[in-house]
């Protein structure tokens, strides 16, 4: 899917960041960069328009392409990805994160907020047209189709797909290994359930999503935090650690591109984690569904691609690529298919037969995937544009992170800031983010917030985040 | 919105089954029955044809009208309500039921079998087209509707329209005490969680749906099973004494046309047991699924109805008078809220947004009651049929309940039969039911079935009746 005139564009943008062209300095002619590619003319202009339709580069006439004025390089210092590695270590410890996560949540809902909160990417961004207009035509296709109960695992075409799918992610998963469910969310307490029992110690990444952080606590689990590398995701060097110090009972992963972090756990990692959890038999969960969202070439693996022995329990959704409103999701469970397959009956029953419907014809007609083809760059490019806006709105000591993929920014402030407080103040300025300090058992992300970047860019958002920079200053100064 | 014949109507059906008509004996003519119920010539008109239509009367050309030929009374001896009330007393026992669960259910997913086991409405008797319908009308109504995520509690103009109908159910919810689930089932589970944990005890009726010991299982608990009186339900007494005698940590009940027996718990009965719950501090999850399914004058009333403490959870859901598969459901926990709904948060997030929002739409625009006013005749003429195919099929022995609403049918088969051997049989014949077996964590309801008579009356479904008859009496002789 990925076209080549976007391949040279990212490459020129990443050489941009890394420092490669300075401001007032002219880039490669076109010619030159067909020849140094191996591309056509043609693809060389179009990279190059690309650039310029992003705000990176502008043409100057009679003289060639430059890096666009307004265009503000991140200094290194100013990335996340630029820390030391973190090597703090805490002990399990019980979860207890609801009242908080109420007060953040629920002051969030309304609609004339800004929403830089929870994670649903912006319905303006999300193909509603095509999407209900595959909806309407199931509805033609068989008028009792959608009153008709459709019990677990799930409708038997959209598992069909998803197993034609997961090659893609590194797996060839057979449609009865998927079970389908009401969303990731659905998926990974099921899991959590199947596998574990309260006191019991579950090791996740540090930052973790406070959704899993919130389904742990409601089965009485005790967190072990893994601090997790801003690019590279999960140290696998101290999880290794803590397998052999604590009794886990699970370890529950986001490789490809963290909430909150974006980082993408490298292929030689995942691999090494499926052997250990092999070693010491300890099933992962594997929540990927951002891995859809990639900017790179290529799709990313799975652990579950280097699991032979039924270990990992992938589980995914449409909710952040496509319909949060559908709550369709799945997963595969690997050997904890038949609790997890109980469980969902007891939970919820069989999962709504529309919409799961819906979604599988949505892929199969290629619309899915023509989707995420035009999803994905305009994701890369809200994030750069959410990334300069940070850049020149935050004050100094403000770090920001460089997701591989997704659509979130996770923003280091001034060890001062406590995001609770930038969190209360920016709600009554009509704007919702989410405060660090949901994103641990511990304390370690006071000075962390973590902003939403899938909304069209447009001036009011770039205005909020100046707003979201004003009032961190002037916390500063209190 | 109950006519006026249809009570007439019923009311000599009722005559008729408690044997005041025989046969060759001529019913009242229209006149004196007019004169009688102080009603018009036309009503009784009406009341007649309708007793007709349903095969249960004819009319002779000069004569009058009389029991219809083919008519069969049901010999009290073949009525399960005129059983001795069951004493039977068991400790609580630790549900363990999934196995036995699963060859039953996997083994009925087969679109040619005849399905008279899952109670689930057939989809031929529900309004799929004026469903599609709305559905469609709210796809053009909002473009993004369906794809938005809509946080728990869900739809505020759902649960307005839920408060607005709760005064039929004898209650005055506020719409804010709504939460909106994927259907009665995760309510429940749901509940069950927030109340209880592994190894207590709830009380449940004696037999007991099994999707709810199901549950039970899965979440650890052990089951009181308190006998219930085929037509008022849960023996109350019996309730008191174990309330003395046990820890209980739920009461967990069916009130209206309980799941299989299709009893009724009389008002009086229901207000003692909302005050054995205050008397005790124990709550009563109350499910209310089949509540709109009366076939009495009035709606019943909910145990919930006479509930001050808010010790009362009321469930209930769409999957069995509208549209199993579109998975809405509801609870109203009362001083349980916050726990449920912050677990309703991380079990499976927000409800289907556009199923929810067609419900809605349905409800406000008077289709639902036109359907149910549709509906209710329709199950209570196909338990008729249902009813009379089974007295006349079945060797001697056999009993059937007579119940007061919903669309199951309880049959208790001569003590030699083993329910699961039946069911075996059954299948190879292509018609599933569900063995008694299954209807208690005991071994009490092992010469039981249950049949769903929610299925178009058809020479085809006579003649599995038929069948089951026949595989009962050579089991019988074997």
């Amino acid at each position: 899917m990925s076209l080549l005139y976007k391949n040279i564009s990212d490459r020129i943008y990443q050489m941009v960041q890394e420092g490669a062209f300075s401001h007032g300095k002219r880039l490669p002619s076109i010619r030159d960069l067909s020849l140094q590619f191996q591309v056509s003319i043609g693809t060389v202009v179009q990279a190059y328009a690309d650039l310029e339709r992003r705000g990176i580069i502008q043409s100057r006439p009679q003289s060639g392409f430059y890096l666009s004025e307004d265009f503000q390089l991140i200094p290194q210092e100013r990335l996340l990805s630029n820390l030391n590695k973190s090597k703090y270590q805490t002990a399990p410890q019980k979860v207890k994160l609801s009242e908080l996560l109420q007060t953040v949540t629920l002051s969030a809902r309304d609609s004339k907020t800004i929403p830089l909160g929870a994670a649903n990417p912006s319905v303006d961004l999300l193909p509603a047209i095509s999407l209900n207009r595959v909806m309407n035509k199931c509805l033609r296709q068989s008028k009792e189709l959608s009153i008709h109960y459709d019990y677990p695992p799930g409708d038997f075409r959209l598992r069909k797909e998803l197993s034609y799918r997961s090659t893609q992610w590194g797996c060839s998963i057979l449609p009865s290994d998927f079970i389908i469910t009401f969303g990731a969310m659905e998926s990974i307490t099921l899991a959590l359930r199947a596998i574990t029992k309260p006191g019991d110690v579950v090791a996740v990444e540090s930052p973790c999503y406070f959704g899993i952080l919130h389904a742990m606590e409601s089965l009485g689990l005790r967190a072990l935090e893994v601090p997790s590398d801003p690019q590279f995701g999960v140290q696998v060097d101290l999880l290794r650690e803590n397998l052999k110090r604590y009794k886990l009972k699970a370890i529950l992963l986001t490789p490809n591109f963290n909430n909150p972090l974006g980082s993408l756990i490298p292929d030689d990692h995942k691999k090494e984690l499926a052997r250990l959890s092999r070693q010491y038999e300890i099933p992962i969960i594997e929540n990927d569904v951002m891995g859809d969202l990639y900017f790179g070439k290529n799709r990313p693996r799975t652990i579950k691609s280097y699991d032979k022995d039924g270990l990992v329990v992938l589980v995914s959704s449409f909710s952040k690529t496509l319909a949060p409103g559908y709550r369709v999701g799945w997963t595969s469970p690997g050997r904890y298919y038949d609790p997890i397959v109980q469980l969902k009956f007891t939970s919820s029953g069989g999962t709504a037969t529309l919409n799961q419907f819906a979604v599988f014809e949505y892929m199969k007609t290629g619309a899915y995937d023509r989707h995420l083809t035009r999803f994905r760059p305009l994701l890369k490019s809200n994030l750069d544009e959410f990334t300069r806006a940070v850049i020149r709105h935050f004050p100094t000591g403000s770090k920001v992170s460089t997701p591989e993929g997704g659509y979130l920014l996770w923003v280091e402030l001034p060890k001062q800031i406590n995001s609770l407080d930038l969190h209360q103040k920016a709600l009554q300025e009509r704007i919702s983010i989410v405060p660090g300090s949901l994103f641990s058992v511990t304390e370690h992300y006071r000075n962390y917030i973590r902003l939403n970047c899938a909304n069209p860019w447009t001036p009011k958002i770039e205005s909020a985040i100046k707003t979201l920079g004003n009032i961190t200053a002037s916390s500063l100064t209190e």
